[in-house]
């Protein structure tokens, strides 16, 4: 740590880092600090090496430069360089910058490289999107455009509901391709969909509400948000409509999560009688449903039913993202609110970060405006549904006894076996380096017949068939016990 | 709401928004719902229009191209525009697309124009930089590189932590320019200071700590940060030196949030002494503080003293954004953390968002890697020191009895009054439309000597005769009042 103070230091100095560009260090010195000018420029630097603060190979800059920048003479700088250099700290060459010398720098801490696991042979997990279609060019467009054209109160403060050019365009967006009713006032920007549920339960733990309904089985992630608002968690039985309505009434919840265009992880529709049916209880209870509109973007085989939103406008929040769309590494999502929850999600909003990024929010408004998201699902479509037919055709084939639930949407196949073998399918996956999910990561200690989510968002289509005969070899202990 | 059900329902279909771009619309239809096809398009799309989902001017598909998308007759499609024609949802006319009429659509929300107060004539809030010198190309330049750049690894799950690129830049920018120790894998990427802080709190409060205390006067955030995470707050005086270190170890708190290189809001310098006592109770308490290192880039007068982190980097998280250095709208930050804090933090930031937007982590990396914000410092520095100087000389001239408090550095002034009138002078503020914070914004209640914080953030040099001006004159009945 360098530290100087007194009346005669000077401001920082300019250094050189690796790649030649001019960089500022903390190097005051002072007349009335104990210790002469040159031990104190020594010291100062011996301590930024040592410590870490400069690192090898970074240029310093020449006696010369160092000795106008302190104030002091240039014999002072010459000597001190010297003693640097004699105690390996400094590579001092003629005609060449002075630099750190490559022995005497701190090593960087080996990075996570070890933390990592290898990389798996078959990526099937259920929720990742092809990312390698990730739209560069389109996006880097909206980019230039949000650059270019955002005003100086959005570079400040802004809004923390978010900009109103991409509340604008979502309204818009969503009110076309999925029903959902709202003007741009209703809309609050997130941080994806994970911050959009944590900051609906943190506003009804605020109201008063105690329990929550999740889905059974759900993804966990909405279980640990509402734990960690402090709400109490019920859940609730999932059957081929969907959620079981009279169960939900039954727990006493103030509000329920759930995934009606495709549940996750069965994969069913929530029916016409139980949407009915859970708008009734909504009413009735005086409870908010969050409808995770998961990933109605990918329907195959026929429209994408329309948001529970659109039916129930004042008590169901819509939540929604691009993470599945475009790409998770963009951190954009939103919330469709009600009018009573709308200053109360919007405050936590505020608590949570001040609002997402400003610059990002109107490159999405613009892509969205010009047609791009439309067209990028366009092109995901027809290629998840190869895949998809793909991933049903190869399983039919290699593994007959398969059945395959659910509607023909999403990024994932789920498939129900009927046996079961939890622990030997999980070591036997983790060997062959075959990555997807089963019921368990929904439903913890579940040990019934075995049920996978098979994702092909990460898989191509020619790799379908030699990731299922991996599959089938990883079964096959499964598969032979119950032969016998 | 549109919602139609049925075997024969087809996918969703084109139309047109108002640039002519290609959009999706759901608007299925059924040979087994209720009503004709045709009745069920007519009805689809008034309710589509009254709901507002499809907007004033938004252009549907032509009726041939209706026909074709949902799979029947031209004539149905025909019968049915004409029936919406009538009806005055649709403007039909020869050689043009078929539009949704002015009238008939829904008018969107009046949008907030009327919540926002008018814009102050002089904006001297003391936390804004002068984001109207955003250095827009060199962002777009990065920008287009971290496009360019991203892996498919980083556009999907990615680390929470950070990408690797930008904690490595922040290491060795941090280590460089303020002192802070510390290797990339100590380095959290969060959302903006206000999440770091958040983030923070919420991870002492899961280890059992139960009381934090905070600077007093200090910023409101940071209590109600603390609060939220449901620890007490203990307010610790600061004195022309900054926090008085024995007053913090009475209050028996587990943690400290301190603003060491520039007290905010009173502008002192944490003395070498307090940092000394500091570290040795946070050795004894065994205790953590939060340094926010608030505007230590902005020191005018001599170097700016390094971080506090580099005297205990196991005790003390360093705190920074590129808020007040490049735009509050980035929603960048950073926290530097101790190793026993690393894994319960980054796992607070997982359960708030899943990590920070990557494209503008790489963005920032680049951007501080080719020395752009050092670029960018260098000239904000003179630019705001000149503002400083015009400022000071302007109310030593005609506010003579005015005190300048603290350190050459920030963006704003610490300006003492020998007389109070806290509330006359904020109507007389409101009323000229001048906007700046004053110490009970900092400490409530307080209504001793009047301290203003006037900022030059917004302020150009050009208008700081005037602005001083407004001031004077909304000061001139309490100074009259004193004179008597």
């Amino acid at each position: 740590m360098v530290r100087f103070t007194g009346a005669e230091s000077r401001s920082t100095f300019s250094a050189l880092d690796e790649t030649s560009q001019p960089v500022e260090l903390l190097l005051p010195v002072s007349r009335d600090a104990p210790g002469t000018l040159g031990a104190q420029i020594e010291d100062g630097l011996r301590r930024a090496i040592r410590e870490g603060a400069l690192r090898s190979g970074a240029q310093v800059p020449s006696t010369r430069d160092l000795a106008r920048q302190l104030g002091v003479s240039r014999r002072i700088a010459v000597d001190a360089y010297s003693q640097l250099a004699a105690e390996g700290y400094l590579t001092l060459r003629q005609g060449a910058r002075p630099r750190v010398s490559e022995a005497a720098a701190v090593a960087v801490p080996a990075e996570r490289a070890a933390r990592a696991p290898a990389p798996p042979r078959f990526d099937m997990r259920p929720s990742t999107p092809d990312v390698s279609a990730f739209p560069r060019a389109a996006w880097l467009r909206s980019l230039r455009e949000a650059v270019g054209t955002i005003t100086d109160a959005d570079l400040g403060l802004g809004d923390p509901q978010g900009v109103l050019e991409l509340r604008t365009a979502l309204a818009g967006y969503l009110g076309r391709v999925r029903g959902v009713v709202a003007g741009p006032d209703r809309v609050l920007v997130t941080s994806g969909y994970r911050q959009g549920i944590g900051l609906f339960c943190h506003a009804l733990a605020a109201r008063g509400a105690r329990r929550v309904a999740v889905e059974d089985p759900s993804n966990r992630e909405q279980y640990d948000m509402a734990t960690r608002a402090g709400l109490d968690v019920a859940g609730v039985p999932v059957d081929d409509a969907g959620i079981d309505v009279d169960a939900l009434a039954r727990t006493g919840a103030d509000a329920v999560m759930l995934t009606p265009a495709h549940q996750h992880p069965t994969g069913v529709l929530l029916s016409a009688e139980r949407r009915a049916a859970l708008c009734a209880w909504l009413r009735e209870r005086d409870a908010f449903a969050i409808e995770d509109d998961y990933d109605a973007e990918y329907r195959y085989d026929r429209a994408a039913v329309g948001a529970l939103q659109g039916l129930e406008p004042e008590r169901v929040v819509y939540a929604g993202s691009v993470s599945k769309t475009l790409a998770p590494a963009l951190r954009l999502g939103w919330l469709v609110l009600p009018a009573t929850l709308l200053e109360p999600v919007v405050a936590e909003k505020v608590a949570a970060d001040r609002g997402t990024a400003r610059i990002d929010q109107l490159a999405l408004a613009d892509f969205l405006v010009r047609g791009e998201l439309d067209r990028h699902l366009r092109r995901m479509r027809v290629r998840y549904r190869a895949r998809r037919d793909a991933l049903v055709a190869a399983l039919a084939d290699a593994l007959p006894e398969a059945e395959v639930l659910g509607i023909a949407a999403g990024l994932h196949v789920t498939v129900r076996l009927p046996y079961g073998g939890e622990d030997a399918l999980r070591e036997e996956a983790a060997r062959r380096r075959i990555v997807f999910e089963t019921m368990r990561d929904f439903r913890p200690g579940y040990n019934g017949p075995l049920t996978l989510m098979l994702g092909y968002g990460q898989l191509s289509e020619a790799a379908v068939p030699a990731a299922v005969g991996e599959l089938v070899e990883a079964l096959s202990p499964l598969r032979g016990s119950r032969r016998r």
